[in-house]
């Protein structure tokens, strides 16, 4: 059905999807869009996000690697998270037999091209420039300049000299596994969503494995190893109570906490949280969040 | 001479236009417009919003409502504010005589399909989804690939059972009214708009009706009955001076206030509005607004 | 190569650029764009930024003259900061040799379209309006469909009486300069970006030759004259260690002011920043930024 209605032929145009820390309060996004529409003005661009927390590349490298099944193949990847603009790193373009991912060279896009037959390349800047390269703005300069060239059919190879895929930076975490330690299994908050919900660096393997728990459990959390809040186990946050603390895969696709209806992150803050299995024994040690304390 | 330029033919491409309570902080909007691309390569996107207040079901309902006429015919609108998801509501699309709704049923469509000769189905997940679908993300899961299964050509009656239009769930409240009492027309703060402008849930009919007054009027506003603010009723915030108080009909069709070149909400604190006229008698309670208190 | 993947050709689809202060809160963005497709269905956007600072004139006719080399010749550039809605003040369109520029008559068109040999054109309403034009929403009612039936051919001839350029608003204030002041160069903060760096209204012409120093010079800054922060200046932030201050030439092609891995806006707090050389003599009145005392 795609491609033929009214009787005629669409051309599917090529996609490129973009996501970086830029936010969107200036122009910096929209810089990267122009320069898109004027090397290859039959490119599309989607974004992901443009509100990565500033300089967190696991996170961002994180977020590309989740979000690639849902793009299209062919789809060319820009993302800059990139602390080091102006210095010595790199700039590549690794083509995989799925998609093309472009940015700079520090872990941003090896865990998610790294299952899909990578070749990377090391970009010349002198083949994409379209002027002056700033010392500041190579997402404008160099990296959407080579994203648009590439969707508009140019080989990555016409752009740089390849570069062995396994000499690339990795990030600097992997998130998934927790630590046992004798209260329970201790994670990191490795962000907060835009509803306030907490999201650790758990997998739901490790969850489950940790813990030896399944939905439906109760579990226990704390920040502080003093105050602990009782949770449910469960597959989605409205499977909980107004008010209630919920834990379950989200869609991050790391473990989270969410209160229902709340923001989790006005009732659970730190850095860490150690989660526990609710034993007998113990339960008298958790708040029942049939009141949230702060709420 | 649209479709024609260059002496070629441009086929109009599907639209599909998408508000949620996601923000832009995480990809959650990114992977909605990745699935639509996926699923659906010409169709394009515009946002309606992603900023709708978290789980603000009827204030989303109410800019479904004024937005559709501005929309082209044809165009898919899919619509996610759901605090329900996970849970037992429906998915479901509602086909009109003018375009397409797809999203929860849980008030937000049926305010803007009503008067459009509607025709509703209850989607079948099984029918639309591109793998496994997540406990937290039916937007991604079901409404993106519904949306753009239809804006490629699928008709909605392949894609679920028909329900009746009038067993959807109406929105929690539908704006227009005020209440009357003693003091005055009493309304709702229903927003805050990024300007700090306060939106109330009086339509422009039930100012003047309720209070009898006329563009050009003075009135007069409180939260707490006690400090009353001068304001005047006009067309625009720009017809008032610097400093002062507009009441006018804004662009969400709803009596807003504003302070003009500054923000209303550091002004005006609370949840309910008591409007007023302003009669020789009662001036004297009126705090004269030349210099705003709290500025 | 661009326009003829799949052995077929594409057309390229006109483009219409998109800033204002309208924020991303509201539906007010979403609606400028269903009226540009509802008139020119074949028209792409993009959006330059839509966070300009409320009523900013000054700052957004600078981003507007700084991206306007990024964008596709042809662009329509929609741009509405525009705190005088619903008063007197012009609709116009200026079409240039390279672009066309649609908004209010402001200041906010002009810095851009000067050097592009521009025609201006006074919009009028009724050639444009695709229904009520509202008191405070002329950026749907007035502008959106002027840039779009621009978009789909419509010559802005057509729309409007011509009316001479010299007559149009210039902006309140145009970046650059500088004052020599006894201490040293003043500089007004223009803005604060997303990164927390501190965009001044110099450029990097007006720092070289006010203090005579060149890239690799140590500058201190202050913004009491009585606290002094000493700084590099340098080609990008990354040139610094982390918690150093940089000063640059920036993406809004002025000079800022950055806290390497933090946000120089913890730190540097003021309207007003004074810049000066550091001699050998007044070294020791300089705060030396090893651990940066905010953070």
């Amino acid at each position: 059905m795609p491609g033929t209605q009214d009787g005629g032929a669409w051309h599917v145009r090529p996609l490129i999807a973009i996501l970086t820390d830029y936010g969107l309060r200036d122009h910096y996004v929209g810089h990267l869009k122009a320069v898109i529409k004027l090397v290859c003005p039959e490119a599309e661009v989607i974004d992901i996000t443009h509100d990565i927390p500033k300089y967190n590349v696991a996170l961002a490298s994180h977020i590309i690697k989740i979000s690639k099944r849902y793009l299209p193949k062919k789809t060319v990847i820009l993302a800059v998270v990139d602390p080091g603009v102006g210095g010595p790193r790199r700039n590549v373009v690794i083509e995989t037999r799925e998609r093309v991912y472009v940015g700079p060279d520090n872990g941003l896009l090896t865990p998610a091209a790294s299952d899909e037959d990578p070749r990377a390349y090391e970009i010349d800047v002198n083949k994409v420039r379209i002027g002056r390269i700033s010392h500041t703005f190579h997402g404008r300069d160099i990296y959407a300049p080579t994203a648009a060239l590439i969707a508009c059919g140019v080989s990555p190879e016409f752009l740089g000299d390849p570069i062995p895929f396994d000499v690339l930076v990795k990030p600097p975490i992997e998130f998934g596994r927790g630590k046992m330690i004798k209260e329970g299994l201790k994670t990191s908050v490795v962000h907060v969503d835009d509803f306030g919900n907490i999201i650790t660096s758990l997998s739901k393997e490790a969850l489950e494995e940790g813990l030896k728990i399944r939905v439906g459990d109760r579990v226990a959390l704390t920040t502080d190893l003093k105050t602990w809040y009782e949770a449910r186990y469960v597959e989605s946050f409205s499977h909980v109570g107004v008010g209630e603390l919920a834990v379950y895969e989200g869609s991050y696709e790391l473990i989270e906490v969410a209160l229902y209806m709340g923001r989790a992150t006005d009732l659970i803050k730190g850095a860490e949280i150690v989660l526990s299995t609710v034993s007998r024994s113990s339960r008298g040690d958790c708040s029942q969040l049939s009141t949230p304390p702060t709420r």
